[in-house]
């Protein structure tokens, strides 16, 4: 193992923990995130710490981490700032070599909370205990340790992203849509005021760690510009980072100061740090997560020159515009695609990208014009418009109609459904055949989930993402070609 | 009636619609719009026209409009486009006021179409008939005749928002946002070529119609410029415009030049000229419903000075950045103001706008400081971040917990859900009592329907709408702004 996984291994892969401050009062922040880890399915050792109660959530209590008769990989610790101090000393003692203080009250409260968050990082460097936080939020790690030592509600499934995040509440927020929208978690760290660890700790951790393919993080300023960039440097050239940077007006970054006590400092000189070091900068959670879905299951484009495949005009022309508004190359068909679409297409069919494939269209047409476009050298991805899940969408008005047993509709619908399928399947073989990116946009993408969309949820499942509109799908090509022109060229 | 109420009243509440094409076929669109029709619930009566069948979805069909023993208001017409010309002049004959022609292939396919489709207006016009189209998904009228006469299945409930779509298939995209959504609906039009009746027209006629009170419109290239924004500075005066306009980069202008045909001009002079006479204009469907939504239920800002109440401090600085970016201001508090929220918060409050509630919030105290910026004359909107919603998904986290028996977490759930009720309830009147848009976001809006959050329905339902990320409710907060500041000053 490498030392720097090594060296994180017990914060994220702890085989104990002590939980100090436990509580058993249900509205304490020392009974949900003690409740959220044991409801989780943590598979490692609690020891909760409580000065006075003998059990903690069914658990035998511990005055002090001295008084626990194990190992202990993992503190976490959710007492009143005033204890922080002498609880770390105890930590050191027992040489616990990791410590998530979630107690808020420190740097972000001025210059004595500044000064008594000094302290104890002296006291834990000193001692060789490594520190998250404090005021944070919690760390979450699924694959290994189904660990959700988290103040928020949210218990996402396994999977291969992995967040950094320099807000308890954005990264609640984060949480929250990986649940929404079905996705796999690995690791979170909610960073806190990063008096030891900061940001670029977690990535460097984050860049090693096998079970991570995408790393996600919210920052509001650096603590270390220079190594933050250094370290995103050398990660980027493995794993994407998908970096939601706040503070970028002075509104924001007056907030920001109050709010961890972060120097925003210029937002035109950080934006040009990310791009010369090839961290995928985003302007609110829901691109973060369109981006980094994307980043995780699908091929990079090689360039930025883009088919369309709408299965309505309006649709295309909508992302002909999103298109050219993210500095995608809406391309000119060749002769050669054309014939081969004029042998799919009605005569009447526009020749043109977007290729709109009108109304009247047969089984099987989508994916055929779909696979004109991919397999041009010229084309490097492409975006489906409307694809499938509407015929789904009818087949369930068909099912709950009156007219369903006078018209056979049951069996229509069926029929309609399966059309769906096949079309997502044949979407799905084409991914894998032609490793281009093939993005999804169709508006029943949103309620997928609400009203259960076979045909949406396998793409989903298969690597082939869904975006509610157009405009998304195209803001996602455009981040992943940005991101392919950098790791060719150096620069993006 | 007014002049203009009479003359459209045929098309959005007709008595009696003739359907030219009706057809036994499950997957043709003289079945399909027939079903939806039918199946949607059309208060009126019904005839189907079809040469060779006696009945279709199980009523009488008459071989043309000629021979049906009743007066018809309305035809809708899916026959194939050389046969559309002999249909309208059997319609003429038959004295049937307006047509809706879904039929495609006309002035989109070239030279030839153009020609038939100028024939057919020319027919109709001499013979008194107004035409919707061709080359259209149909019409919706929910409130006045529950007719459904539209290709998309959606069926969305009643409600003041009307739409002209001049794409079928975008027009099906708001549809189907609006099912998800659980918004009201009341007229639809998808324009199609507008070969006789233009957008402006339906504006025209929204404007006056009582039970619309906003308009969205998606459009491509207006077919005469200088009409509809004559028309849209007399509506927007009454009720505000929406709209989305495509073809605002050249490869969209090119995709909308072979989709209906449209001239999209210089989105440099649209724009401008859109600021001149009020129209709102929005980047995308999420937005254009985001906005819409908030112009329906809420108060406008008299300016654009904005209050942030936020759960927690890193959306707070998302807030800011949003409002700064989209041209709000986050106004400085004032010392009296800071007093006021000194009594409520502990001690280590930011004492900012955002006003951050850091952590260990008392039940209460959101309305409390909302409340307190909501008096400020010198605020003229607040958004509230993170506000409710979070305690009811931990709360059904309690429930489902196997720990729940033991630690009584049932009635502690309960509490939790009736906290945030409570702080939904708090909101709501805060809304009545102040007169001030008050615009929520809360990561759990997203998924208040997958699972069901009822504090957050609460909200919807009330008019206090609810945003899964600061940027959108900032970006709605600005378009209500402007909206504002064009009513008062006659531009914005």
């Amino acid at each position: 193992m490498s030392k720097i996984l090594d060296k994180f291994a017990p914060l994220f892969s702890p085989r104990s923990i002590a939980f100090v401050g436990a509580s058993n009062t249900v509205t304490k922040w020392g009974f949900l995130i003690l409740f959220n880890l044991l409801d989780g399915g943590y598979t490692g050792r609690v020891h909760p710490i409580n000065p006075k109660d003998e059990e903690v959530l069914g658990l035998k209590a511990y005055p002090s981490v001295l008084d626990v008769p194990d190992d202990i990989d993992l503190a976490i610790i959710v007492v009143p700032p005033a204890h922080v101090l002498n609880v770390i000393g105890q930590c050191v003692e027992k040489s616990i070599p990791v410590g998530v203080v979630v107690t808020a009250g420190f740097g972000e409260m001025g210059e004595e909370g500044r000064e008594l968050e000094r302290e104890i990082v002296r006291v834990a460097r000193e001692g060789g205990m490594m520190l998250t936080g404090p005021n944070c939020a919690g760390v979450m790690s699924v694959n290994s340790s189904s660990m959700y030592a988290m103040m928020p509600p949210f218990t996402p499934r396994g999977g291969h992203l992995s967040i950094a995040s320099q807000s308890g509440n954005v990264g609640a927020s984060m949480l929250r849509f990986s649940v929404d929208h079905d996705m796999g978690f690995n690791k979170f760290i909610s960073t806190g005021n990063e008096a030891d660890l900061h940001a670029e700790d977690y990535f460097e951790y984050f860049g090693e760690d096998p079970e991570t393919h995408v790393i996600l993080s919210y920052m509001e300023g650096p603590k270390n510009g220079r190594r933050l960039f250094d370290v995103a440097k050398k990660v980027t050239k493995k794993k994407p980072i998908v970096m939601l940077k706040s503070g970028r007006t002075s509104a924001g970054e007056k907030a920001a100061a109050s709010h961890t006590g972060s120097l925003a400092g210029s937002d035109g000189v950080f934006d040009s740090m990310c791009k010369q070091v090839g961290i995928t900068r985003v302007e609110n959670i829901e691109e973060m997560f369109d981006t980094a879905r994307a980043m995780e299951r699908q091929p990079l484009p090689k360039g930025n020159r883009i088919g369309i495949v709408a299965g309505g005009g309006g649709w295309g022309v909508l992302a002909a515009d999103a298109c050219a508004r993210v500095g995608l190359d809406v391309v000119e068909l060749k002769p050669e695609t054309l014939e081969i679409l004029d042998e799919i297409l009605p005569e009447w069919w526009s020749r043109n990208n977007p290729v709109d494939l009108v109304a009247g269209l047969r089984p099987g047409d989508f994916v055929n014009c779909l696979e004109a476009l991919l397999r041009c050298d010229y084309i490097d991805g492409v975006l489906a418009l409307g694809a499938v899940g509407f015929s789904t969408a009818r087949a369930r008005g068909f099912k709950e109609s009156s007219l369903a047993e006078r018209y056979n509709l049951g069996e229509m619908s069926d029929l309609f459904i399966a059309e769906d399928m096949r079309t997502a399947k044949g979407l799905i073989g084409l991914l894998d055949k032609y490793r281009k990116p093939v993005l999804v946009a169709a508006e029943t993408a949103l309620s997928a989930r609400v009203i259960k969309n076979e045909s949406i949820l396998a793409l989903e499942e298969n690597g082939v993402l869904v975006y509610p509109t157009p405009d998304r799908a195209a803001g996602v090509m455009a981040k992943m070609a940005e991101r392919s022109l950098y790791l060719r060229n150096g620069h993006s």
